[in-house]
């Protein structure tokens, strides 16, 4: 499994996602889920991908060349896409058709395969979106009501997001967010894990502003780890009930 | 949906249980799902119901029927069984049965129902037990290394139970784990809803030793949850990372 996270606030977007993936229970490796597609200052891209790995290495390939073969019949480019809005719909489409193919070969096994994914960009003089991308290739967008998407395990992390992201959130408590919904999903779930991908898109650069990859034994993660848990466990001793 | 926990600590078991049914997305009732079997200082046993609201009612009610006619051929009663083991497979069996006679007659409308249970009873001279009775009948049972079991609606509410549940957790910190772990709950899945059961089974005592129904405007369950949220902020803003 996987978990992925975005954030869309005021001040830009941040962007989570962990490595780990697994054909069976004992297949594990570790698989980049994030994507960056880039113009820096005139369009920034991040794709985050949940699902089957052969349908999400599939479908970002097909972007790619589409990108990078814009004279191919068909291609459509994200990179020369008008508006966010044609992103998710060529991104939707390519997914949608990439998982059917697999699904119709995968039928013989009857086995099914499933892909979703997290698209978060913005072009120069537009405005920032984030959208989810169902496996069927139509999507849901984030608003001021609701300012995060989540695709893979987003159960265990969702309470602390419930709880401190508002739209006006700063980036740095952004930031803070993401990494906590993740250390609860990684203590939770053993599908989901380390090293993590972070991006931070701040508002109107329209480039990736931030970009870090945490491993395993990152000592800032650790602490902000352990510090979480002690919070956790001083505010529950001094809780009444 | 629902969301049911047990807690099987050296002091002794504390449970708790939604009340929350639907069918669809609004047909939405209060159906308790805390069932409790009690000959005092002699024999306990506590079952939380998950799943199709059809087979836990008839499950339980044909557990009752043992009970009352044990002279019915074939009659098992869960309050004569020799032993919490005996106990957990005449209720997995039960359930196993009702489930396959519900999922026979559903057959014809392609749709498949299920449920699952928690168990918990101590008999006098035996020890405390906690099973989790999967859909098939066959369980699994609460130790030391891992001392909650949960049904339903369980992801949420799990990480609060990783970090603060050990077995040497007090009754009085249990039981605000498990409202805890049901409030972060309540907060993010609106198919998990107030009022709440919860039991508390002392050790040895071999009767539920506190019982309380938590209404949806509790005075003192509204103000655990505003003092967690508070404490979880305030946890959030100190942690540097």
């Amino acid at each position: 499994m996987t978990y992925c996270v975005g954030l869309l606030l005021k001040a830009g977007m941040v962007l989570l996602s962990d490595t780990r993936t697994n054909a069976g229970l004992d297949n594990i490796a570790t698989y980049r889920k994030m994507f960056t597609f880039e113009d820096p200052g005139e369009r920034v891209i991040v794709i985050l991908t949940a699902g089957s790995l052969s349908v999400t290495q599939t479908t970002i390939a097909r972007l790619r060349e589409s990108i990078d073969h814009p004279e191919i019949e068909g291609a459509q480019s994200i990179m020369a896409a008008q508006t966010m809005l044609e992103v998710a719909e060529i991104i939707g489409n390519t997914l949608a058709s990439v998982r059917e193919d697999i699904d119709h070969k995968m039928n013989a096994a009857k086995v099914s395969v499933s892909a979703s994914m997290i698209v978060a960009g913005q072009r120069k003089g537009g405005a920032m979106r984030l959208f989810l991308i169902y496996p069927e290739g139509n999507f849901i967008e984030a608003t001021e009501d609701t300012p995060f998407l989540q695709i893979g395990e987003h159960k265990y992390g969702k309470p602390i997001l419930d709880r401190v992201v508002r739209p006006d959130t700063g980036l740095e408590d952004a930031r803070k967010a993401v990494l906590l919904s993740m250390d609860s999903t990684l203590r939770s779930n053993l599908s989901v894990g380390m090293p993590l991908d972070l991006a931070i898109v701040a508002k109107d650069a329209c480039r990736v502003t931030g970009v870090q990859r945490i491993e395993a034994n990152d000592p800032d993660f650790r602490k902000m780890s352990e510090a979480w848990s002690n919070a956790l466990r001083e505010g529950f001793q001094k809780i009444e009930i």
